[in-house]
């Protein structure tokens, strides 16, 4: 098994300013890889502990990835500190030079003084291109080891390592890395995509799992060797297990999902929401193109609004509370008819922290999709706190759309 | 200037499955001590690289916190790696036992025999109580340093780090530790704040900035010597220079504050949002109590719901476009007459990534207040991608609101 150590620097980690978004990237793409990194190693911009980590790091694995610290100011310490690990002094990089001066001329700008310190590299360094900023990359190796440099911006490293590190390092080591499937799925925790995947047994196949609330992802990782056909097999077998759930494989989120069926249909939407207060239909308006589909909606979250924005009689809602099933229904009902869609969504719970009773506690939400053939209802009561209930119940109601559809 | 190493272990984090948000939370309470973070290490459940690491740490700094392998499975390495690190062998701790022992009882539940590994700790170590789940955490002295150990589930760790771990620290090297305020600004940038602090000179105060899109926070550090009289001055100081976009001392955000406001003084509001879709009504509603002063809106994607929901006459929209003055001012007047509320909010814009012109480019806004004494309007020209439109156009038109209470 290929091993790597990750490098992260900058005062802002250490000090607890910033996530360490890149060591996370850079671990999930080394990992798909079949590569297992042993250490992720995050140091301040010093240079005794720069040096110290890089002369570790070069003996802990044949492979070495580091971002951060290529910027032009004082901080920006990396260049320098592979010279002092390794013995090699610094040249102004011609490669690197042009680079910088041709990214300041696309700008239109004159390129400030401060900004050749970017083009001081070790004597032997390979220049890696960036297309996405100012900081050119580079590699050096040292024995075994080939430590590649990258800056620590996410939307210039990301480009940079998939474009320029990752396949120098597939080419190097001549990986043959797993074939990766991602099977998207709502409405069924981690436990329970295990339960009824449980027993199956596919040859070259290793399944793995990924919560990103209110989503819980199957990736599902093939030996390279695995035929086109079997993977398919595969596929079709795990997503028969899962069932309607696993709403996309390799696609985008619901709303994504939910939306180009919509639009593909020529359908439209419309939603009352009362305790989700507008995030559901935000979600839906994350992606772009949205308003081939969605039309509006209501935020109804007092009472009187329920009345004047969906029709439900104010009689309804005293015989059986704000939170009932007949509520969620006359949303539904309601917000498609004044809207004039194909498909109305209506949800009404109790976000909490306060607000429950013994017979609906906080969690408690009722909810409701509307459509040419009826309505259908559910109710459920969702964990956590408020924002969870929030995040749960809208992703509840998108589901019950998408199974509509 | 006291340092301290944080190390994380777990194969869901050097794999990418988890981003690595015990590191962050450690390193930001230990830099507001006025500890420095040399090193954040992660390590995967190997016993050779934990052996490694935990030796290697010790010898770095006087402080180690940990993270991790405290579970009762065989990937729960920790106890073991640090007897083998040190040469202690491992006992059942009687006191760590029990405390297992006495969490499943109150859960009324028997307790597995494989949870006995938990209590399973170094000779000489101290245990630390664990209120929050079942693994004990615990410390041991290696020379000069010593190490604390914590699971490495956040709501487990973070009470056990803030109760138990700082304050021995603290005590242990008798620190003492800055005084921390936080200032929160809406609608300035990082470099706009720093402008307007620029000569800003207090003796005590050090000032830091961080960025939580969609606001920025001044932290001001005074030393531990600085007189409450002497901090009231500096920050008023401060207020002074930074305006009415300071919103918020030591406070909760942008829209608890705009709530606690609106409550306080018996109003309401409702919304009226197109390219924000709900975005902002949710960020209100994401404050509990929210329901004594957010009444409800309309989501009017369409051009049809902005003439239904709100009566702005198909003309207008015809004239001056979707994507203007007149509209905005029209959904925020509009939804303010119809729900009946102190105030009303509009947007409308462009979120892109399509849909601009050569007049109205992506992240045009127009967004409006409606109030008892007329109605505000501005129009801006936001950056960034498509979520990043939505969320500063809401924070934007938050503020407006907040400006005019």
């Amino acid at each position: 098994m290929m091993e790597a150590v990750v490098l992260s620097q900058g005062n802002e980690l250490t000090t607890g300013l910033t996530v360490d978004t890149n060591a996370h990237f850079l671990a999930g793409q080394l990992q798909e890889k079949g590569i297992t990194v042993i250490r992720v190693i995050t140091v301040p911009d010093r240079m005794d502990d720069l040096v110290d980590v890089l002369q570790q790091a070069a003996r802990l694995a044949p492979i070495v990835v580091s971002t951060g610290g290529l910027g032009p100011t004082r901080d920006d310490l990396t260049s320098e500190a592979v010279g002092q690990a390794f013995g090699w002094p610094l040249e102004l990089n011609g490669l690197a030079m042009d680079q910088v001066r041709a990214r300041y001329a696309k700008w239109n700008r004159r390129m400030p003084e401060i900004n050749r310190r970017q083009a001081e590299l070790p004597v032997g360094a390979t220049v890696l291109e960036n297309h996405w900023g100012t900081a050119p990359g580079f590699s050096v190796d040292v024995g075994e080891c080939r430590l590649y440099f990258m800056p620590g911006v996410p939307r210039e490293m990301r480009p940079m390592f998939q474009q320029h590190v990752l396949p120098n390092i597939v080419e190097r080591h001549q990986l043959q890395p797993p074939l990766l499937h991602t099977l998207r799925v709502i409405g069924l925790g981690e436990s329970a995509i295990e339960e009824r995947l449980s027993g199956l047994e596919l040859a070259g196949l290793t399944i793995g799992f990924r919560t990103k609330s209110p989503e819980n992802q199957v990736k599902l990782m093939f030996s390279p060797t695995t035929s086109a056909a079997s993977r398919q097999a595969a596929i079709d077998a795990v997503r028969a297990r899962i069932g309607w759930q696993a709403f996309g494989l390799d696609s985008g989120d619901l709303a994504e999902v939910t939306g180009d069926k919509l639009a593909a249909r020529g359908e439209t939407v419309a939603l009352a929401e009362s305790c989700t207060a507008g995030g559901l239909s935000a979600w839906l308006a994350s992606v772009p193109g949205a308003s081939r589909y969605l039309m509006g909606g209501a935020i109804v979250y007092s009472n009187a609004e329920k009345t004047r924005q969906t029709g439900i009689p104010e009689s309804t809602i005293a015989q059986h509370g704000a939170v009932s099933e007949a509520v969620a229904r006359g949303l539904a009902e309601g917000i498609r008819d004044r809207v004039g869609t194909t498909w109305g969504i209506g949800i009404t719970g109790i976000a909490g922290p306060t607000g429950g009773t013994e017979d609906k506690p906080v969690g408690t939400v009722h909810y409701a999709v509307a459509g040419p053939k009826g309505t259908v209802h559910r109710c459920d009561r969702f964990p956590g706190d408020r924002g969870r209930i929030q995040r749960l119940a809208g992703a509840a109601a998108l589901a019950m759309l998408f199974r509509g559809l």
